[in-house]
């Protein structure tokens, strides 16, 4: 698929038409669609489409097709966002002391997996820099403690502006965000270490070790204020026995948390997610 | 979802709007679509296609829809088809002597998973006939050799006429069925107990025994003139380990191979699977 | 494998020669080892195991080898449980209105998988005495109110006791046993139609569909007083997107209750299933 | 689990008694078994256990130990290994250009997974070097064409011996080992990117792309003469669709292969897996 594609996410109140008058749209700028899928959830009257065609147009066509397709879309009364698969992202990606979900994506990213640029990494600790310095990322330290959060909190949004960052990822980064800082950045993507809703909070493995449950699992998913209850994009899980201790879960976890966030990151940055009542919609 | 609808299956050459041109035929008509989903395989050069709309006309108004349909969609070189919901298709289970598959699908009938009605079942031995009787669904038994397959097939065709089938599933029936018969009814499922095409052919659990396998499956495909070797709609797993001797994988295997054809049977059954290029495009 | 076998599950404090003393009391004996495992949770100093021996001694033969065998593992200061493979348990299946886990265990039976017989089935409602009449087994009736459950129980376990039964099943049984209930007969198996310890209690498909996971799961447990957290035996999972209504999730978790308590019920009755801690050790 | 441990393996005919008087050797010598687990393969006549206990004996008390083993073990007429966990093995691993599988087994080796020593990586390109050299660990080169294939494997073998290698990792080495390469060193563990035995060869993910499978897999077995045809220790699977190109297949595939590759490593590193009759018993 060599050439690059327009991709346009839309969710709005169902209505008749949609399909007819977005396919139509882009058919009379000569686009050519690869790839659409569209779902109406009749419970909550929603529609919810994602449709990818063809465009090579220039930056000023662009502007142009934006708006044009702003005076199709925005009478339907709900939220869309329009991309180009030729504009690469910029993420953050945020950790602690745990390396695994950071190797990981640094690995994919180096593979061409993500398709996104790394604008920097950001932990509360130093103890990470040694995985990111040698790639020639940039690595910020800010500490965080009860009295210094708010304060953080500013220089990280600062930090996020200054690098043009479009998506946080939060690789084990194990800070609470503030609802302050999520309104005003509110691309984040978190990993639990569980199957949520089972086993929220802190310590999940252990909880699941002394549950005694013969599945255990990581989800990943958009991060809102309430801890670990934003809207799930992706989950994995593996089977666990008694003779699993609560560190082999921990180890047998960490290769589910680094599938269920690598795969969630991709299908955001490829525009494939879209959230609505708390849930997400993905289209693969 | 309680009106009825109408489904679109489309498999033609790619080309420049087509979304369009079917959802604004669909929109002209004053339909409003539930579902929809396209994929180009630009390797292929093709493209596919379901659109599902609500629909309560009558059948003068669906005669006039599939013609003015036609004149739509003839133009684009392809197959398509036209689907109704409310029209329940029928089904015919062909057995043996293994009764997991076929009380499997009769339960899930019973259950109203399935959206068709059982037209008869097929046998070559009388043996699971106790099963079926007592649910008042016609028995019908075909010995067969190979000297009177040729003539018995003739019956089979015969009644699958009159009984307007629109399905054979095979549900663990041991013989092949002839080039000819497949010929004259092509729309037939088949379960094949191991994860093709590993275990193709006969006795395909003790060759995963023997082979020392960590992984069995089941896939359930499209019956072609090669055996074993047409389209798969569908296939799940199981893990194995060495405690398992090659009865525990008949067991195990059992399972997914009820799910598996129930869920490809189902799938076929709401229009949900296209065929091209010996592959399956599954609209799910 | 055609001789009988003896099994032997203790759970003891962990201490020095426990397998070779079980080991070479089986060895004088002239039994044949064919399966044994154990395993010592450090952590809780519990040793836990399972020995299974080719025994074809008659009723004083092994009234005896029980005598025999107390004088060794009696010392050891746990729980043990001698179990022969040639005496068939006997199980009550019980049951409310959903037929799919009754049929399933029904078939399974039929099919020579569960190695038990089935003494009879209970239900509160005379819903599913179709599908159990015409097999010659009892059908059951205790309908259960609040004024009238104590008094049932009474009843129920009187039946239980009659019909000699090893093991209750509550196949989406809706009704909450008591404790003192679970007391007088402790050995009962459930199936939970989540993945425990997420969506605890009522509705859990429509607790999960309103989440939006991505997966749904099923659990089989042992019964406690606390509503769906005793040990779990067996769980499994089946992916879900947004498209699947809450109807769905019914639908495909369905499946995975079937196949959860099923395993998890043939587990317990090849004796392979040892619970401490509110866990399980699962021998297999 | 902080005390060393000795493991037995041992594979031998049948016979009354083994679990007996290896428990009682262990027992008689002081020895507090934390973990066994035996099973008889009545099939094949064949005993198949391991046994693992607490030992802190000194290097002259395991040079003891063995030899009373071997008065033990040797008259069961098979195959006996004994390990101690405190002695780390020397892995090393070879790649040729594709670096996921490298990367994740040296990620997992600095996380402390392995449990083993990295001795050296080998290629026959140099264009991994710049993953390896920073982790201060030795890359050997060795080019290899069908003309040098016989020497370079006598110098591969020289360095194995020097560097006292027990196991070579073909992390995608993407060369075949000589039958004369694995007589001089049989132990040797490989990943195969399809479910074996389907896929066998070459370009597996672009034939199960053109079979139209939904399940792709990773198979990590031990090498022999025969290609992709050695006993299996491990395989994994994902689910895929049609909208999945051969490449996505590549990338989705490459998650399996890492697990598949690592859990299969650490199980043999962890003295958990025997092989006989081309197949593996895993003890876990």
């Amino acid at each position: 698929m060599s050439k690059p594609t327009a991709i346009l996410l839309i969710s709005c109140p169902d209505q008749r038409g949609i399909v007819a008058r977005l396919s139509t749209f882009v058919f009379e700028r000569g686009g050519n669609i690869v790839d659409s899928d569209h779902h109406s959830d009749l419970q909550a009257g929603r529609f919810l489409g994602r449709i990818e065609w063809e465009d090579d147009s220039d930056a000023a066509g662009r502007v142009l097709l934006r708006q044009e397709l702003a005076a199709v879309a925005d009478p339907m009364g709900g939220h869309w966002e329009l991309h180009f698969s030729d504009v690469v992202p910029r993420i953050a990606i945020w950790c602690s002391r745990q390396e695994h979900c950071l190797l990981d994506l640094l690995w994919r990213h180096q593979a061409g997996e993500l398709g996104a640029e790394i604008a920097c990494v950001v932990s509360n600790h130093d103890l990470l820099r040694r995985h990111v310095a040698p790639l020639g990322l940039p690595f910020h330290v800010f500490p965080v403690t009860a009295a210094t959060k708010a304060e953080q909190e500013q220089q990280q949004l600062g930090l996020l502006r200054r690098e043009r960052v479009d998506l946080v990822i939060l690789a084990k980064y194990m800070q609470v965000l503030s609802g302050d800082f999520l309104r005003a950045f509110p691309d984040v993507i978190n990993i639990h270490h569980s199957f949520l809703p089972a086993f929220a909070g802190a310590q999940p493995y252990h909880q699941a070790h002394a549950r005694g449950v013969k599945i255990i699992g990581a989800s990943a998913h958009f991060v809102t204020e309430d801890l670990d209850a934003g809207p799930i994009i992706e989950q994995d899980v593996v089977r666990v026995s008694h003779r699993d201790t609560a560190e082999d879960l921990v180890r047998k976890g960490k290769d589910m948390e680094r599938l269920a966030l690598a795969r969630a990151v991709r299908l955001h940055l490829n525009h494939r997610v879209l959230t609505y009542a708390n849930k997400t919609v993905v289209f693969e």
